[in-house]
């Protein structure tokens, strides 16, 4: 079956009652910045603070009573796993979820607080725990994006963007594995053909730029990045073939520029985004994306889970 | 002549081009901490960063080319200075802005980047300041808040709320000489008969909480406050009746309180408010007016020109 607008449009009606309809913001006072008419889709203002929560929340609603009875167990960097833990906790059942050590604390603490069980272990091998602790408790695995269950959630973002703004020239969405993206360019391209999608990757983790030039998902090193959230090393494979069909390009960003991003829509836009959801921005002032004064630009701001004292990174950072 | 909502309709129309028509944002994560449904007008967006270019950009655009052609004087903590130097450049005339010395760098830069001239003086003596340059110059005095114009622009503010929430229960704006609060008030009070309107002023600068006790308007006591913004020691006698007639109460807000909202609307609200913006969830936080879960509470965000090193100052605060 192929992924459609369809799922989208179902994911809508699922979720609706649990997640919030976030706000598409026009920020004029960041337009001399980024040379662009700037639109905002806060989805730092989502509930569980990022948009996380609508494709985790379209997954487990699609389940059966019987099969969220062992509980759910997730891999996340933090963002995927504080959704989760809550639509675990709205749907009463368990949640275990497994993070990377190098999650941050803010994140860690608020999945804690949603009373979710956690378990730390290397970035590279939380794919592998998490299967392991389904096979051994009979839970049920809630994959952060490749699934299209996840995909439509998350392309829920993509229906309110093009409701709220159907002349939209151009959207960036953050890009890891490319359950945001796919579902976010089905929704935009289907309703706004004219519209060009993009998707901002951290440029250590280039996995979606290497594998659309070699015409297949490739995996590429774990390196490090600010963006926390994107440390993804491969494209989902239900996720690419929807990338190669729908997006118009991706943009590898050094973390130097979405810092800037990140002080930018803090300073001037009066927003709070992590640095992964700010990355849309950090593209288009690296000079990545060229584009024109008239144009509307939406970038999606992923999520705003960044604790107070991680702001100090900030601290140096020059617009 | 009486002031009403026809005065605050027409500084709409006359306003419409220049200003941003800023989003009433619904931010489910705060109610928990709030104990209400959390809706707040967010003046942190608008053009200049604060809503003082709604009433300076409605008063120079009542003046004549004539008036404006000696320039104009503005006397400002900051965000009416900064507006008031928007509009010239906008209108092509010269601003002189007369500023305390307790004005943060941040809004002094932001003044001289518009090209505005700066005078600084002692925060009691500004006013005088601002009139002398007039009588020696022949430029037109823009108060901050004394003048049907300046409310009627403010109003705008509560026009685009009773319509963006039309069942509002409680309004609670920022309160110094009593502009915003003056035009906010009429504007809610006669489009939505059953909402309460208040105000939130610094416990160390009380003049509308003495004034209405005492049935007429009331010089306090210069003090320091973290609410830079609100430093007015008397009721504006244009504001003040129609403060008596349309406002439920006063809030004096201790800046502990002031600062604990300030963080709380940064770090879980996701937005970036000045300290005087935040007062009102202060006065909410502090206990001083009691709220129910289903109430529709809007706090109006009234500005969010706070420069980053600033955000130290919430570096020990705790939720």
């Amino acid at each position: 079956m192929s992924f459609t607008i369809e799922n989208i449009r179902e994911a809508r009606e699922r979720i609706a009652p649990y997640i919030a309809r976030t706000p598409l913001l026009r920020l004029q006072n960041l337009d001399s910045y980024l040379g662009c008419q700037v639109y905002v889709k806060a989805e730092c203002m989502q509930t569980t603070g990022a948009f996380k929560l609508r494709g985790a929340m379209n997954k487990m609603l699609s389940l059966t009573p019987e099969q969220l009875k062992n509980g759910v167990v997730a891999s996340s960097s933090g963002n995927h796993g504080r959704a989760v833990a809550y639509a675990a906790r709205m749907l009463g059942t368990k949640a275990t979820i497994v993070m990377p050590n190098s999650a941050p604390a803010m994140k860690l603490n608020a999945i804690k607080a949603l009373g979710a069980e956690i378990v730390m272990c290397e970035p590279s091998e939380r794919h592998a725990a998490a299967d392991r602790i389904c096979e051994e408790t009979g839970a049920v695995l809630v994959p952060p994006f490749n699934d299209p269950a996840i995909m439509a959630g998350q392309g829920t973002a993509g229906l309110e963007i093009a409701e709220d703004c159907p002349d939209v020239d151009v959207v960036i969405t953050p890009l890891s594995g490319g359950g945001l993206l796919s579902g976010v360019a089905t929704a935009v391209r289907t309703l706004c053909p004219n519209a060009r999608v993009y998707g901002a990757e951290p440029a250590p983790l280039p996995r979606y730029t290497v594998s659309l030039a070699e015409g297949k998902a490739v995996t590429v090193p774990q390196k490090p990045t600010i963006a926390d959230a994107l440390i993804g090393q491969t494209p989902g494979s239900h996720c690419f073939p929807v990338v190669q069909q729908h997006v118009a390009g991706t943009l590898p960003v050094d973390d130097a520029y979405t810092l800037k991003a990140m002080k930018l829509l803090l300073t001037e836009g009066k927003l709070l985004g992590e640095p992964a959801a700010c990355i849309g921005m950090g593209a288009v002032l690296q000079g990545l994306l060229p584009v024109k004064p008239e144009e509307k630009v939406c970038f999606l701001v992923s999520g705003g889970n960044v604790g107070f004292e991680q702001l100090r990174v900030l601290d140096d950072v020059t617009l």
